[in-house]
């Protein structure tokens, strides 16, 4: 087998962080975890190169990561890899943004079914062109709500309390919608973060509620380009999260004029973009 | 807007369970988190249903899960949407698991692009089918390895002290591969948790040291279907995780032969399916 090499190490980035704890503002520097797009393809002996998949994934470890998606989905076994290329220099990507696998026999095409697990319609394949994609697709966001930090640390038992009421299953993510004040407007729940918030988004849709400009969005775990995509195209304006953001998750709010907020527990919590909204000044 | 009725309380199964408790095994009911395919279709004015996205969610709420998925993708705005229906009479699937939204208006063609979050090549669109995919797929897994279970709950800390070599964030899932004694051949970490997988499983394949079969896999949160599905084409016979499995999940666990573990912390773990490769008789 030979390859182009990467490391398996998980890439992270750097980013200024304002650290909020029971009133007092900190400037730090903080670690995001990362979060790039991946394109798989697969070249056989006897074919050109097949788009399979579009991944939201950590970069570093793209070889493992494709054998690993390829076998366990069936498409194809360990041994019939013959060799994979990291980068496509003819695409608008960076340059570890696409992976191809040279396969020692053609594979089966009854199995090919492209899956596209960025949901984006019409994506560029690096993380730069999803952003702008969103950017053009999303309407401006009010320079409001304004909120105040204190009603901030309630929210999470708020949302719990109400998750309670139908998890007792300990498996499910919770996503909520809140007044400005911190009052639950709804909050609904599902195995998968981004189910848990399409429920939320998609009951506000459906009652007539967008865009959701006067609100903030709370999710309980991790937040994700996905999510940050999500509000802002519903129109909201301040998206929390119990768990860490992932760099592309704060560039896109950075971009989009979302105030995410992130780790809000334990009388703490990060903000990464848009601070003005809880009264504090921008670097 | 006219629809079909569905509740916005996610659905939870119950399942027999072992609770392990520093050695003392006790046998009870759990309720677990339900995991379904849904199938998202769209149709128009002129045009027939078209099928949009398969996603692996929590039933209830379908409609909302559909309207929420179409309009921060971008597909359609919420006034486009006319009415809804739950349920394809002419698939083999559950009653629930299939969603049409009607639109006032044509969409955009550009802007359909089939999304498949179940990566699974030929799977049907229910649950039950999407098992007995897997099941022909994968090789019989060995009766072994017989593992003591004093070995368990030292792994997650294992696992943690590997993954902080790499991740100061906070935000990445991790998946570890360990001997039956308890040690830790190798980890790999991101942003998804199916990717830290297939990292971890395509490393393996790399190495050619697929199938798995003496091995057991930690994984450090929640246990969904798909990482089940993943650790047992890859001949991973033991399935550890920190938090929660989903109903989907047991139930593939049970039917593979694989032997699925949760909650392993604190001290206590519970075990769901092929308890004797724990030296625990089945109920």
């Amino acid at each position: 087998m030979s390859a182009s090499t990467t490391t398996h190490a998980a890439r992270a980035t750097t980013a200024a962080v304002i650290t909020l704890d029971n009133g007092t503002v900190t400037r730090r520097t903080d670690t995001l975890a990362g979060e790039e797009p991946l394109q798989i393809r697969v070249a056989g002996p006897d074919h050109d190169a097949i788009d399979i998949a579009v991944t939201m994934r950590t970069p570093g470890g793209e070889e493992e990561l494709a054998a690993g998606f390829l076998v366990t989905e069936g498409l194809c076994r360990p041994d019939d890899i013959d060799r994979w290329a990291i980068g496509d220099p003819s695409a608008d990507a960076r340059p570890d943004d696409t992976v191809t696998v040279h396969l020692r026999r053609p594979i089966d095409p009854a199995s090919i079914r492209p899956r596209q697990t960025v949901a984006t319609a019409s994506c560029g394949i690096c993380g730069t062109a999803l952003v702008e994609d969103i950017v053009r697709r999303c309407g401006p966001l009010p320079d409001g709500p304004r909120i105040d930090p204190a009603v901030l640390q309630a929210l999470p038992a708020s949302l719990r309390a109400a998750q309670e009421a139908f998890d007792s299953t300990g498996g499910l993510h919770a996503a909520g919608l809140f007044d400005p004040d911190g009052r639950l407007r709804m909050a609904r729940e599902d195995v998968g973060r981004h189910n848990a918030l399409d429920k939320l988004l998609g009951a506000a849709a459906l009652a007539g509620d967008l865009p959701l400009h006067g609100t903030m969005l709370l999710v309980s775990g991790r937040v994700s380009f996905e999510l940050v995509q999500k509000a802002a195209v519903a129109g909201v304006p301040v998206v929390l999260a119990v768990g860490a953001p992932t760099d592309l998750a704060v560039d896109t709010a950075t971009r989009l004029g979302v105030t995410l907020v992130g780790f809000l527990r334990d009388g703490r919590c990060n903000v990464y973009s848009r601070p003005d909204r809880l009264g504090i000044k921008s670097p």
